[in-house]
């Protein structure tokens, strides 16, 4: 059995290009529909409920498109709005957490994993809680990362100033002794250099990204779902606000083959006004 | 003649309670409603037409609150809305934007000023078109710092990483030959002492907050909307997404009495889903 349809990849922004691009290289046949959020974007500050309106109604929008599977590209959204998606979308839903906590247990040596994100990711206690259920005495040191997305967004990849930043985020993770990073914010694989410049090799990076898109292909084979061979990939982009330069510098980082993105409103459900 | 309705402040987010500050100081009799949309900031990097809804929406609530007056204390909301605004509002409407331009034209001796705000605020030319309406051959560097915000919103304020990220925003502006510069984004005053660390005593900071409210007091006058003596000024908060560090970091730094901060829906205007 296949299913030409379709996967539904929502973000805040655009940082979930990042996945996008790790599904792209992983699963060539499959048709990606990216639905980016970008007229609301950061999720990363905002509270819980917010974000999972916003969750709710940007993935209601995918559903709409007919997409077969859906995947949370969002750390934040995933952190805060997958239990309520599982229960209430009609398709299979996978989130960037569960994939990056797995694959930082599998790395870990000395059980003490480091993760970094937004606020909202961080004070959600989501990757804790998805590393505990894997390994109860794991310790783990969690830390918000709130200027990394801006950096990454003004394309200052490879700088001295964001190498900074860098150390000024990470020093502390490395004193503790942490042996595993997670990059729990898909706008992060852009730093790995940089990051595992100052972390050295003796630190395991784990990037969300490629581990959510390797959950998907899981996924997709344990419910039939792939797409028949040669079905043709192809990468649709959709934003609710125009791209901005950030579009750019992920497309040449990712070197992605993004054709014209298309512009969606947000329909809100009505209200009394 | 005079009018006890409270004066209504609107942000994008939490920056623009510099503005509710420069109102509270000088004008002290006067009671302040600011309404800061914490749950879609920042407005800095959205399109026209985004922010241009936003803003309406908000300013609706402000009129629904029966406020006297209306202060746009967001420079991407006032760069981006204010015409719309001011024709269509039943309350006068003032900006950030011109009472900041004509101070700038007031300070510069070289005739060539500096302006840094958001990427939405440099890129409207918002500041360009109000500073050459007061003098055409005004020379004016202009530079979006999308850096600053989240690092004023990290608390680094006196810090060596933010004088770095300034030093590289700046840098090209002082070698312009500018003498006079405008924060234009009402986070920036938060960050005055170190800009003028960078740009010496040779450059004029022009605080668009101040010179706002400045520019509100006149309005006020010219109106009859004064608060009678002994009104008993005060200033009550309201946002779209509960606060986060920020609002302490703010308070703190601004030295900022707030009661009870209240949370608002933002109500949409019903549409068909």
């Amino acid at each position: 059995m296949s299913d030409s349809r379709a996967i539904g990849v929502f973000d805040s922004g655009i940082g979930g290009l990042t996945v996008a691009k790790a599904l792209c290289d992983l699963l060539p046949n499959e048709k990606i529909f990216y639905l980016g959020d970008t007229a609301r974007v950061p999720y990363g500050g905002k509270s819980a409920s917010t974000v999972e309106r916003y969750s709710s109604e940007m993935t209601q929008m995918l559903i709409d498109q007919g997409v077969k599977l859906i995947v949370i590209a969002c750390n934040s959204a995933s952190a805060v709005a997958l239990p309520t998606l599982e229960n209430t979308l009609p398709v299979p839903v996978i989130g960037v957490i569960k994939p990056g906590a797995q694959a930082a247990i599998v790395a870990t040596r000395s059980h003490h994993i480091g993760v970094i994100g937004t606020r909202a990711t961080i004070k959600s206690g989501a990757y804790e809680r998805a590393l505990r259920a894997l390994d109860p005495k794991i310790d783990i040191s969690a830390r918000p990362c709130p200027l990394l997305v801006p950096l990454i967004e003004e394309g200052w990849l490879e700088d001295k100033l964001t190498d900074s930043v860098i150390a000024r985020y990470l020093q502390p993770l490395v004193q503790d002794g942490i042996d595993t990073l997670v990059l729990g914010c898909t706008h992060y694989p852009l730093l790995a250099n940089a990051i595992a410049r100052f972390v050295g090799d003796k630190v395991a990076i784990v990037d969300s990204a490629r581990n959510c898109a390797l959950a998907t292909r899981e996924l997709l084979d344990r419910q039939s779902l792939r797409a028949p061979a040669g079905n043709g990939g192809a990468l649709e982009v959709a934003l609710t606000d125009p791209p901005d330069i950030f579009l750019r510098v992920a497309r040449e980082a990712l070197q992605l083959q993004i054709g014209e993105v298309q512009l969606r409103e947000v329909l809100h459900p009505a209200r009394a006004s």
